[in-house]
């Protein structure tokens, strides 16, 4: 769908690469981290979303001749266009699945390459990892909401532009069941969905007529938007008409949709309007500015709703509309770097690593995951990041280390998975996360912590940055 | 860059365009209106923008093999999917200009097509209006925060996945100067502008080094970045001394980015410490997560900031992140059309409409716009469109036909215009705007109110369906 060339970058990711490549140290060997220092929508937990599409991208990323011819006029010199034209990214990546729930500070992702490829790959990563792992944690908050109901992406109208394309394949991943996006369904193999609008009945004279015509045209597949006039008065009276109707000729209308209105009392209505005309079989579905609170509403109020459609809230994540991952560069020439901070907080960790989550006797996730180097198998101490006085013992219990290498020299090792089997995932995962992580107030913090030869190494590196010697 | 295929709509779209097909009412002539309910930010207005990218799109909205295979296994018939095979957008479309000041419940732009036609491309348009405007609107009023200082686009990393495309064309419209994206550069001739990042510096052993290689290379765009280990006591002193060398060949450092801390403090403490140094020349470009009220907060301040650099709440248009822009059906079959709803605010305005905005002897908007009927010429008194008690003469005084015809039979009837043109008409519309619909907190309220003619013509609808005579 997306044409993604060179150019979807930052210019200083070229102003960057052109000196290195200048100065001799595009090959430089490198190591960049992705990772997220607040979790969205004040939650407890991230979902993490997007590596798929990001190693589709990455394997067609080329300098395309407009690029070329663009970046020419901009005064780009020649030699450097020529090794442009031949860009492909070629480095290894290691990454925590696709679904996995992760927290902040931790590498989700670190991509090993030489530092002209890490650089000029930055922009186009971080743009598909953060907004997808944003809106994938949305839907899971809204699945939590949701039990077993269905949920249906309805936000294509409402999205970012064409953001709204990989907003519907995020959402098949936080948990839910459908889009009415068709592009999206096509090309994500995801369940398509979709009812009427209030225009197919404002398009004819009476509201009956549009029923009974869409009925006649749907047979299989009718929902019918109830809302245009009066929900109760008349909408539902019309569907139990064209309801009967279709019955006699064997069929049977699937639903009704509420679009506006106190959803929970029209859809306790409207129930016992079907109930009491003997069409206890259709469903109700319901829309109109739905997230994670309004669901849980009307969960909690018993609402009878089989469906939520859901559009803006999901589809822009909102309120936070972005996560607010970063990509730091750990390592250079074979050494560790770290960036100090006015902020402690924004001090990054040196060298390439692994995350080591621990797991309980009962194969839950303990509230803890231990960021070591990437070669420590046993972490046995874990400090707090930011805090010299806080640490705790890993002890004997069972650490599975999060992260994998996904591609060598640009190559992918791991196999494409359908978009059911990371939402499996991801609903597997979070079913390991103990419940005081997923509540929407004030969540538990789970504890991110650094073991002691990170620790070590970090200091190091900062005492140097303060006393330099040269 | 996008390639918008057939698909890219709402399921539902395609479920009642096969219902208006195999009910012969696919050509019968029909009206949509776009318009929006709310201005976004709790401002006092909007800046409609995305015009040219959706007329572009509808010139080459087709349904492509892929789509229309997709479409036969979804079950839509052959005699359909032959339909949709030769699907051209033919209607007309009259709308406001890109750029215009536009304000909630009137209509912005409305599309006159067959009923089918106008219905398929509904998500499109929306996805496309909705989107854009609100960028633009967001760009504006950082505009108007910085006054002549530069305001470059840093966003692409944190957009909504591609939605940062369309973002930063959007932002230029709305009154920024140049982005980072560089696509977005290419594709839409934005000046686009860089520096470079921490990763840049930290890939050095030493800061000092990595200014002078970066200065070496660019010596007539050096940008020196100098938070990366301490401002004041690094990036700074750092600055100087590469300054100083680049002097001695001829050459100027540009400027110098802050990306940390207090940036009004830092500002004049490093304007001062370059001053000293006889630098006066060096430009001090700030980012960090800005928007408009830290803009006005730097503003205030009198921090000697040049350029500023605004990422994620720019192009996601943080906190709304989206527009409530709706397509409503105003005309079918040759009749006039409205929709009800349990909230009077959303009852829809019937039939073909014209907006006039009315202008004062100054040549000032006077806060003031009538919609009318289409072919009305002067509409001398203006309803409140929700409240019957009020109503406002309109005077002798000038008014202006806000909406234009911009496609006739799918063809194209504007020619393109440049950003700058469409950001300078906006630029002059604003001017135009009194400053009190302006401000921040609390603005005044635009007022929009309906003609003697399309009052009559909506309470005879809403009578009609009160009290049906079938």
């Amino acid at each position: 769908m997306i044409d993604y060339t060179g150019t979807y970058t930052d210019q200083y990711q070229l102003s960057m690469a052109l000196a290195y490549y200048k100065k001799g140290k595009a090959q430089e060997p490198a190591v960049f981290d992705y990772f997220f220092r607040k979790n969205p929508f004040n939650g407890g937990y991230t979902i993490f979303s997007g590596l798929q599409p990001l190693l589709d991208t990455l394997e067609n990323f080329r300098f395309d001749k407009t690029d070329l011819a663009f970046l020419s006029k901009q005064g780009f010199p020649d030699d450097f266009l020529h090794y442009l034209k031949n860009f492909r990214f070629k480095g290894n990546i290691h990454s925590v699945s696709e679904g996995e729930v992760v927290f902040p500070v931790m590498p989700v992702l670190q991509v090993e390459a030489s530092l002209i490829e890490a650089q000029l790959i930055e922009t186009l990563l971080l743009n598909q990892l953060n907004f997808q792992s944003l809106i994938s944690t949305k839907a899971s908050r809204m699945r939590q909401m949701a039990g077993d109901k269905k949920l249906v992406d309805f936000g294509l109208r409402r999205a970012q532009g064409p953001g709204g394309y990989y907003a519907s394949r995020a959402a098949i991943i936080g948990g839910f069941n459908a889009t009415s996006n068709v592009r999206a369904g096509r090309d994500f193999n995801i369940p398509v969905s979709g009812t009427m609008a209030h225009s197919f009945i404002q398009s004819y004279d009476n509201e009956l007529t549009a029923f009974r015509d869409f009925a006649d045209i749907h047979p299989n597949n009718c929902i019918l938007l109830v809302d245009t006039y009066d929900s109760l008065k008349s909408g539902i009276p019309n569907t139990i008409k064209v309801a009967k109707e279709m019955e006699s000729k064997g069929h049977k209308v699937k639903g009704i949709r509420l679009d506006s209105g106190d959803l929970a009392y029209l859809s306790k209505k409207a129930k016992q309007q079907l109930d009491e005309a003997g069409l206890d079989y259709v469903k109700i579905a319901a829309s109109n500015q739905l997230d994670e609170y309004v669901i849980k509403s009307l969960m909690e109020q018993d609402a009878p709703i089989d469906l939520f459609g859901v559009g803006t809230s999901l589809v822009i994540g909102k309120p936070d509309a972005a996560l607010d991952g970063v990509y730091k560069l750990s390592s250079a020439d074979g050494k560790p770097r770290i960036k100090l901070s006015e902020t402690t907080e924004k001090t990054t960790l040196p060298s390439r690593k692994q995350v080591f989550r621990l797991i309980d006797n009962d194969g839950n996730f303990t509230g803890a995951d231990a960021i070591a180097l990437h070669d420590e198998t046993n972490p046995d101490i874990m400090y707090h990041p930011f805090d010299k006085n806080k640490s705790m013992e890993t002890g004997d219990c069972k650490k599975e280390k999060l992260m994998n290498q996904v591609t060598k020299d640009g190559k992918r090792l791991i196999k494409p998975q359908t978009l059911s089997e990371i939402s499996d995932y991801r609903k597997t995962r979070e079913s390991m996360l103990p419940g005081e992580y997923k509540r929407f107030t004030n969540p538990h913090e789970y504890k991110t912590g650094i073991s002691t030869k990170l620790r070590n190494l970090r200091n190091h590196l900062i005492e140097a940055h303060k006393n330099p010697t040269s």
